[in-house]
């Protein structure tokens, strides 16, 4: 590996001193720095402008908005899902295929994917950290829950609107994030994963590469008809070269930067590791079950693709706390600030005590984990999933909305509901497959002398359990439509998913569905080991995680960067080269790399559609494209814009070294990499003849209007 | 889990002050200890008779012999692989069903496995020392190689005898170990796996516990006869209860108790990790292949076992040295360790800068590794072991035997032979999973662009070319015997193993097999790296690890027990309980909770012949026994005696909390695991009927003859 990560910033215990590092808020932007280093200064305008643009994937991703007409512009990888139940759905194989819808009209609806476009902030700190102000410990976690799910649904006035307080700083601000919501997503265009993800897990996180990891996906209102919108972003000309300033909105998923060393302990040597050996697992038993045909292939790619990911991903992480260089630095930005505080007497006294506490809750938490992970976080498998969101549903949906669990508040419903009624295709083969490894792991983290794991295996062997679970559940069915062959009426439906989820606690009461009745059998269990969690480690880890923040603030100032939160942050940087055992790394690849990187067998092998273009293709037209942003996992689908708000490049990985860009930043190594604008306005135009959206990127008159049916 | 290691004890650093730790060498045998804590002092006579009744398998476990007739009991875990081939060869399968012999002629040879018995130790500290005491650290290595290599072959005298050079306190010591080797070893008796393994990898390394996991199998001479042996172990015929003294002799793999914090750092943030993910995902690719069908389930069984022993063993290593309480005694040793060599000024010249050199030379080492564990270690696969085997004996056998390859040395030979001549079978299918998963491994560790990936895989995916290696291969088969249909006379035979094996370098060279091209096509470079990492890394850590154990035993005097080398020892200790979770554990299981523990679902589900026999059994018989003797893996097998030398267990396991053992000792929690001797006899005679075992294990009159034909 090639993981080096010596030259660390300070981070975020000070001012980014001219490094190209941050993942900023939008209220917060340090447009003076940027200037500073780079001669432009963004104004709030400007700012306003690039947020409205930019939208959220709901399950995870980012992506902009790149035409009038609501067409949105993310990653493959991000749209994969959607692709793969298009696929399941339509008895296709479009990520292996690639797909062009050549009208509107022909652009089909992805099963459960929500976006969400961020249209105001607002500072909502005092009335959170009021709230808890008086509670004792073991009442934090619940009373400000309690809070935040009142604040949220006064937002939230219609479905139309999404409303989350995001926990900034890890406690020492919390702002309101009011979203609009399209449900209606559809898919556009999209490439065939060859080319999407070409260099498959071998280069995943590597640099210098050759991926066209895009896809178009168009945001329709409720009237059923494309979204018109103000906002959004141009396409660049020229796109970038190197040295040009590059700016990348999106939302990175979660960073560990202000983590304490007794934290960062607990990722090196215990959360990391189990994870990774789970991962691997899975990944060596999806892999082998891939085997058993075509068709279990295809339904399981799109899973080996998330467990490789993460694993890399994973790794890497481990690999930068390993390293005993890169965690002296760490350890030693902790010791900077312990002295500080403790030079002080007043901040001695009120903050002095915070490390030990968290040491020690978080020894607390790793007593709990097992239990936790196997209770609450409970079987893998996405059918027991749908019985347990059934299950707590039908139980919570009756409570007052502050007294509920956090993802049945009012303002989490309308995802919920889209997700619980989605017509994704479910694979009974592959559930069975990663329910008996999950129940083993279970019985493995538990022993099988655990009451909770003789309730759910009983005296069978855990393929036996798993099997006639999955066999004999209906939740994969929406709504019957059977007719009474006799009267011609409907049957009656008790036993669909749709039934389940609409017929409330007296439906879910009378089901004799195995999978809802295995999910109750301990979900008392599950709701008890989660509340003592919440109790005795969520919420005294959030209040020492406030007192932490508001020590960091009276050390360092306010013109610091917050953790990462899945939430919309902006980062800055340039177009730059890099050093790799001590040889230059250029940043930009070309379309002739990737034909000299083909050999033929995946995941080196360019789809069909590219050989055959090759004549026609302009070969040096610039491919992928490496830049300093601070990125994240999360990040994956942000549009990559210049100063004038144009379009130069779609964020799509991380090199190898960005890795540890959990714990912190490097700007010597750590870069962001991105797909050329140049290359997909190329690969649209001359592969694959997808003309309607390349007129629609470029703002031709007419379109996309021309294509309409 | 239950890791709880708290209560460390120091160590080898001091004598073991009446605790029950060490793995002892029998010419340095604490018997005036023993005596002050249990009132018996094993005389030389005593250590004598123990020792020659103790006996290796070179493939990695213990055993004993029980008869004046050969007769040998072992772990049915360290015969597994000989009871699959013989399954395999004789199309059943007795890993199932279970196996005996009616008749000593229904004894079938076991393919490859060689037993040695410890006739001699030689001191030979002096001449290993001497030979490197002017070299320059680069030379090291090859030096001490070739000065063993001399030393072992003057002692082998012919290939009756194995000669070992034994490196004990990693440099401290070099002993001779002259062993008597037994190359026709043939299967008695095995139990059903569904009891000698009752439990199954949810129970392994748990207590209490309830398995059969025993196997008889028999030496034979080399003029075919059963082996005529004075001195062997008789049964006990009470066997042990609670607090007897209990001694334990076998071959402990290895252990770490004297590495450096550098070396054990590099243990817990690196090489276990990284081993434990790689365990972990061909856990889950072996799991899932076992899908495939039954025979691909019974052919996969032994590795799939392999692989989840050595993935729980290291797990718990790793988790012992992710307790910062443990991580921290051990710190806190080496802290006085080199406070009292620094307290003294000869010492501290001589010594003081040993921990630095070993922490500069284990950077280095992680440098190599990937590279050494992709090319030197090779890709997984038998297959291409035996044509790595075949190309290098070509090579090797012709140099003189101080400048060969160190398992190429003439001492090394017959067993060698042994294995390349043996008639184990070889599962094509299960090969190509391998092969496939291992060259994803190497691209994924050393890169697609790593000259030697591109010289194994060219334009191929590791699929196609292992599939193409695995199936064109003819190393899975022994001498040609088709005869040519006109002639009548024998067929020239170029391709079999065999004509490869005696063959020559002519043969090789000529060679078209494919994995002899293979395994040729980058030998070079694997022999190249290997060179570089014994001069740089692995000669001057010995030599500094010589440092080391003479500053050990400079401050801490003689009479401490060296690391475990897979070399004979012998442990004492007694039947005893412990605390868990603050609850008793009783030391001793019967043959009752066996009954109670079967669920009738795998791994939980005792075999029919147990049901069957149920109304004979006495349920009170003592079945499982946990004692505190320190024990590690390749100590399976291993007999445990009392002070009369009479076998009152056999050695299976240790508990979950003697898995941190390979870093410390713990006496209240550490604990080893037997099969009582009670329920072996209970077993044989009243399940499986196998009276004439009984017979010849009480040495009644007349047997074994008496079942001969």
């Amino acid at each position: 590996m090639k993981l080096r990560l010596f030259a660390l910033s300070m981070l975020v215990l000070t001012a980014p001193a001219l490094a190209d590092e941050g993942m900023w808020t939008f209220n917060n932007f340090p447009s003076a720095e940027v200037k500073k280093k780079y001669g432009f200064e963004p104004t709030k305008e400007w700012l306003d402008q690039v947020r409205l643009a930019s939208v959220r994937i709901a399950g995870g991703c980012s992506a902009s908005l790149v035409s009038a007409d609501g067409l949105v512009m993310t990653n493959h990888h991000c749209a994969r899902t959607c692709i793969e139940n298009l696929s399941g759905l339509q008895k296709k194989d479009f990520n292996k295929e690639g797909f062009f819808a050549k009208t509107m009209a022909d652009e089909p609806k992805c099963p459960a994917m929500e976006m969400n476009q961020l249209v105001e902030i607002t500072d909502v700190t005092k009335r959170v950290q009021d709230a808890t102000k008086a509670v004792t410990d073991d009442k934090f976690a619940e009373t400000q829950k309690s809070e935040i799910a009142k604040i949220e649904k006064d937002c939230a006035t219609s479905d139309e609107f999404r409303c989350d307080v995001v926990t900034l700083y890890r406690g020492g601000r919390y702002d309101l994030y009011k979203y609009r919501r399209f449900q209606d997503v559809r898919l556009v265009m999209a490439p065939e994963d060859a080319i999407a993800f070409f260099g498959g897990d071998p280069d995943n996180f590597m640099f210098p590469r050759y991926d066209l990891d895009m896809t178009f996906v168009r945001i329709y209102g409720a009237d059923g008809k494309p979204l018109k919108n103000d906002t959004y972003f141009k396409w660049s000309a020229a796109g970038a070269k190197e040295g040009d300033l590059t700016f990348v909105s999106g939302n990175p998923g979660g960073t560990s930067r202000t983590l304490t060393v007794s934290q960062l302990e607990d990722d090196r040597d215990y959360r990391l590791p189990q994870r990774l050996f789970r991962l691997s697992e899975i990944r060596g038993l999806i892999s082998e079950y891939q085997n058993r045909g075509p068709e279990q292939k295809r339904h399981s790619n799109d899973t080996l693709f998330g467990v490789e990911n993460a694993f890399k991903a994973l790794k890497g992480r481990h690999g930068a706390l390993a390293d005993s260089a890169f965690y002296g630095k760490l350890k030693a930005n902790e010791e900077d600030f312990k002295k500080k505080v403790n030079a002080n007497p007043k901040l001695k006294k009120e903050f002095g005590k915070v490390w030990d506490e968290i040491a020690a809750l978080t020894k607390k938490n790793a007593t709990m984990r097992k239990e936790y992970g196997a209770l609450e976080g409970g079987p893998y498998s996405d059918l027991f999933s749908k019985a347990r969101t059934l299950v707590r549903y039908a139980a919570e949906s009756s409570k007052p909305n502050g007294e509920r669990l956090k993802e049945f508040t009012d303002s989490r419903m309308p995802q919920l509901k889209a997700q619980m009624l989605s017509n994704a295709p479910v694979y009974k083969e592959l559930e069975i497959a990663k329910l008996t490894w999950s129940l083993t792991k279970i019985r493995e983290d538990l022993s099988p002398d655990h009451p909770i794991v003789k309730k759910m295996l009983g005296v069978k062997s855990p393929a036996e359990v798993a099997k006639a679970l999955i066999t004999g559940t209906k939740l994969d069915e929406l709504a019957a439509t059977a007719k009474d062959p006799k009267t011609g009426k409907p049957m009656a439906d008790t036993t669909s998913r749709t039934a389940l989820f609409n017929g409330g606690a007296a439906a879910i009461d009378a089901s004799k569905d195995p999978m809802i009745e295995f999910a109750r059998s301990f979900d008392a269990e599950a709701r008890a080991i989660r509340t003592k969690w919440e109790n005795e480690v969520e919420g005294p880890l959030k209040k020492q995680q406030e007192a932490l923040a508001k020590a960091r603030f009276a050390v360092y100032g306010q013109s610091i960067y917050p953790d990462a939160t899945f939430t919309l942050r902006l980062s800055y940087g340039s177009v730059k080269s890099y050093l790799e055992d001590g040889r230059e790394v250029k940043p930009l690849t070309t379309f002739a790399g990737a034909f000299t990187r083909h050999t033929g067998a995946e995941p080196f092998a360019l789809p069909k559609t590219w050989l055959d273009a090759k004549p026609k293709l302009n070969l040096d037209t610039p491919f992928n494209m490496a830049t300093t942003n601070d990125i994240i996992g999360g990040n994956s689908g942000s549009p990559m814009v210049n100063k004038d708000r144009e379009v130069v490049g779609l964020i799509f990985d991380g090199n190898i070294q960005s890795l540890g860009g959990d714990y912190g930043f490097d700007e010597s190594q750590n870069r962001a990499i991105a797909v050329h604008s140049s290359a997909i306005l190329e690969a649209l135009e001359k592969i694959y003849g997808a003309q309607r959206i390349v007129d629609e990127l470029k703002g031709k008159a007419g379109s996309p209007a021309a294509g309409q049916p």
